[in-house]
């Protein structure tokens, strides 16, 4: 009997309006789609079952809009989350598409570009606080470089904390709830992309002046492209307590960004992901920022939404039967798994150390023991087939 | 006329025991040459003009050797160091040769494992100390997974934090003299390594318990393998205060482990890293963690030992050339590279929010200013070809 | 109810002595597990439902052997494939691991280096004739370069070439009923190894005088590596008739060569090449170019193989009934799939040439068409995850 | 004495009107340039040294132009071409940007689509041959896949092979003295490009009907994104006798699809190309198929073609003087360079093949000989640094 799929607002499902809304356009082609309303947007991932949405300022209002269009976007935005429950789950800033950001926005040369980008940012928290988010997201899409002569990378990082601390600053300073969730990527639209991933992004957080409102958003699409474990990445986010947003979609490794729907490709790395995000009590929202393929009109968008949360509830319904398969239990035991949460020593004493250095080890045997990864390994595979 | 580019101590050049006497064994082939004595080594490297040798335990002395077999070893291994005036930069231990190792060391799931391994480095610390290395490298190379069910990500960081904590207090206990250098890598011979980058590694280190004492030691070949930017990994490194030591080599992105001749790849790379290092005013060994070519023979080792450092200096003379090239200087300026030191805003404060709020910027015009980044990325390739 | 999943002679499984054979040593590691009989490893595949085994030279008779030594080898191995009914399904030479290939065996510089590997070669496919091997392969693993200047490679593939020729009329001048099949490897052991990919190979074996009896063997780490899609490789080498046997394993884009267990990653590839194979009427042996993980004792070795086996029929199985599911062929009609098997045109007349420039087409329209490859696509990761 | 590097037609520089004329738009950004005008392109290039120029048929004559416009465009084009005294290099067909083209063109599974791009390309033909272009080029950028269930390879191969197939028929009707060049490329803007690199193309049109008037354009930046060698795909082109057209630029490996300037990344690599090219007798155009970066405004634009140029040059000027350095040769003969172009055997005899087996070869002495790769490699690290 097949487990029930149907995704609820429990299961804190939620799409950027950039995601469904992307019309297709390539770096060889034109778009493929119309526009989508914010608005019908909400009202169709609410009959999906989404829990919320989420958008950069310019995909909301347009950057040409005035005063008055601006407040009726709102306005009816407001309306359509009302009447749907939806949430916003976090909000960001488009600092990547405007021609004045070709050089980067916090990292730019050109100071200007600097403060302007520090003001656009500033309106739109206010924006994202309006609307109730209480995450804003950062993308550094343009803080990067492909000339290196032209970019010291250690002024950048300067420029770059500089940015993120006068932000910080200023939520605490209008007294707004948020908190702050960074996003790296390797590269693409730049050459090489500043805190290019989820470790760099943690390292480079630690030196923040407010560094406790401050975590990231890891992007599975992002670490891939670079072949990092992605898994990994987000387990030591989750060991820092640094796991504020994440943004799910699917990535071959070594390629252009692909955004592709959640699990269309690596469908045991998604198992592995969905688990530790279950396991770890990670409640954020499980944000798809994917893109439909290109080549779909719209029923292909809807179809694309709907697979991604439905494989999301497959693979989390397959890790939650983990606990009470006793042969699973019993390869996890050969392989030693639990014996990984023991102390190997403890803190350091004098004591400790004569203890250690006095040990007599037989390394031939302890070398040859069985480890049993095989197995379990396959395990999983028959768990993600549905052999099991 | 050409630059003198004869090595000399000053340089600080230094090689592993490991590198120019690894014998050409692959994962398809066996060995091609004899094994080096590590005295000779010492002596030959300082006839080229290295600065020091560096090396894992059982380099040195083989784990089978009784006691008098490793002091009769030790001194005339510090016999040879004091002859040529040589030093030991770095030591390290060999945790990943040995069957025991073949599930991790401080992140094996079976805890006497881990009690040996630490065992092992307590031990290998000592003869570090004896023998005068500053700084203590950990390379966790067997520290990773295939299975991901097999071993928890976060259990591992835990055991690994625990380790290094430990091995912090054993140093400090002793009263050594002694700084720790985490080196990271993304895989090999792990299907997936922890701490896979020099990311990861600096944000893994602010949640020590010692962290003054821990810094990274970044290797080339290492990030280069996921592609990413080893030149913004360093440069983040020195902008955290926590580059402790650093491998010299070549590698092509996405492949295995390659370990090439300084600058026998990426050129262009590798003029801007020794740029960095130099201007950064590092002042560690420059070591060269690269391997002879499979198919030399012993004149190809010291061809190699030679190339190595014969590279680093050329790219030294050029970048040491920049600042009098009114040319570059010129294009610097185009390219407002001086401006990115400049700060942005400064520090929050309310007023100065208000004031970035309130100004108005002309975003066409800003958009279509000039950034000269081609130009001076080919002033920096003219220089590289000796063309200037 | 669940697909019976035993593995029979009929699958045409088969292994390499080398893979369940492979004692775990890797560049940074010594062998854990001790060496495997050839007649064990034959009664044990047997027991475990393959097809056959297969072996390079060395693999079966030790290069030190005499000849009486080589006979009882000999005589025992036949023994077990009687007694069992195990074939041997190809047989190869290793031209990899002794110092001698180091630069190469047939594009070695050193022209008595390739006199020695043809010598090498015929005598081992002599003994491949003896035992009834009807493919004989070939992977060049050391045909390539680290250094451009000392190999020009048109000469490379002229000797290349020379080689395949000499060996093709040595085979029918013995009157030997045996086919070659040549394995692209893009890197490793050598920086760049000539003839990297599926393609590379196919378009050399068009040069060859007797290219009606050489095919390709591809293998799924190997194309992989390069980031490669695998299954367009193998359907192109279908294509043009020249699948002549394949290797089966698994491994990540851009990494060192993994040789995972069959399906260990990239489920949803390896359920597309499976359905590729049985249905294009592939019938030459399914071979697991696999190696147990290195932490394996010796029930993990044939946990190992046992999986590689049910996963290939899991995905067989679930191939297999594509067919018959109603939605997924509807979802097949609307993604217009059986269309692409029309002619466009057919064969150039000036008649069709003059229709095809007179016809009108409403680009909108048909830019506007839905192509319902997110359902389709939904559709078979529910099939992979046992959804359907 | 630095080398005259300024370029003459002589040296057949060219560039396509979609390369200096990129306007800058990327996946995430818009348009940094106003659009430039074919005819002030044409002459701009003719003053910085070029030979020719070439264009995708929209790129020249919009879409949307009338009859009366085209004919005016044309003659504009013709008669800058005429007073300059450029050349139309190559030709080639838009079949990527419109919507139309979204599930490929010539394997597209709606077969409406299919007769359309036939036609476009025919029409295109027809634009071609009028303006002189003696080499037609098929990129089919569109012709892939991301849901491998959707489109069969086999019978994507197969239109593709009926598509080129029609056209070469369509040439020849016409009496056009044009040849067919095929670029490969592995991904980007589709998740899987059919025919990915060199090596799957020149194996593709050995099935050809008129293979003879079909040859490959490999581009740098294509192979190089999979990883491989682009030089020895050029080589093996070069060895068919297919190379019939290059596209020159710069990529990183593993990245999306980057199209630097001509020598930005990669110098060693480079050099090595330019130096195949030359001493191969190739004397085709140089073609530039690059793009300025973004941030770049119109000076840089220049800046960048005139880059270009200079690279290419500068590493002629180094290949040509490697024949008479004596070093070099030396170092050459120690690594037997020219031993690989004597033949191992020649053509198979009996008599040869006995010759062979009674060989007696001391493989000790012959796997510890001097191979001498590192010093020639650093030889060449030294050319193209300037040092000799």
């Amino acid at each position: 009997m097949s487990p029930d799929l149907t995704p609820t607002p429990q299961d804190k499902f939620t799409f950027g309006l950039w995601t469904v809304g992307f019309q297709g356009r390539d770096p060889f082609g034109a778009e493929t789609r119309p526009p989508l309303d914010p608005t019908d947007t909400v009202r169709k991932l609410a009959e999906l079952g989404a829990y919320g949405v989420c958008f950069h300022d310019d995909d909301l209002l347009p950057p040409e809009a005035d005063d008055g269009e601006r407040e009726r976007i709102k306005g009816d935005f407001k309306k359509a989350l009302d009447e749907t429950g939806m949430k916003v789950s976090i909000a960001t800033t488009n600092l990547f598409t405007h021609p004045v950001f070709k050089d980067g926005a916090f990292t730019a040369n050109d100071r200007e570009v600097r403060r302007y980008a520090l003001q656009k940012v500033m309106r739109a928290i206010d924006l994202g606080a309006e609307l109730g988010a209480p995450i804003y997201v950062f993308w550094g899409g343009r803080e990067g470089v492909e000339a290196d002569a032209a970019k010291p990378a250690r002024d950048a990082l300067e420029r770059y904390r500089e940015a993120i601390d006068f932000l910080c600053g200023y939520v605490r300073d209008r007294g707004y709830d948020m908190r702050f969730a960074l996003e790296p990527k390797p590269n693409e639209p730049r050459g090489d992309i500043f805190l290019p991933t989820v470790g760099h992004m943690l390292a480079f957080i630690e030196r923040l002046d407010h560094s406790d409102m401050v975590g990231v958003n890891p992007e599975v699409a992002h670490d891939t492209m670079a072949g990092l474990s992605f898994l990994h990445g987000v387990a030591q986010a989750i060991w820092a307590g640094k796991l504020f947003h994440i943004d799910l979609n699917a990535q071959r490794v070594g390629r252009y960004d692909q955004d592709f729907r959640f699990g269309a490709v690596g469908l045991k790395d998604a198992f592995f992901l969905v688990k530790l995000l279950e396991d770890s009590g990670y409640d954020g929202p499980r944000h798809f920022d994917a893109k439909p393929l290109r080549m779909e009109s719209q029923d292909g968008v809807w179809d694309f939404a709907a697979g991604c949360m439905r494989t999301y509830l497959a693979l989390k319904e397959k890790a939650s039967t983990c606990g009470a398969d006793s042969e699973i239990a019993a390869a996890e035991a050969d392989a030693k798994v639990a014996e990984l949460a023991l102390d190997t020593v403890g803190a350091y004493t004098s004591d400790r150390a004569d203890e250690l250095l006095a040990e007599a080890h037989d390394l031939d045997s302890l070398g040859a023991r069985e480890c049993g990864n095989e197995r379990l390994d396959q395990l999983a595979v028959d768990l993600i087939l549905g052999l099991r």
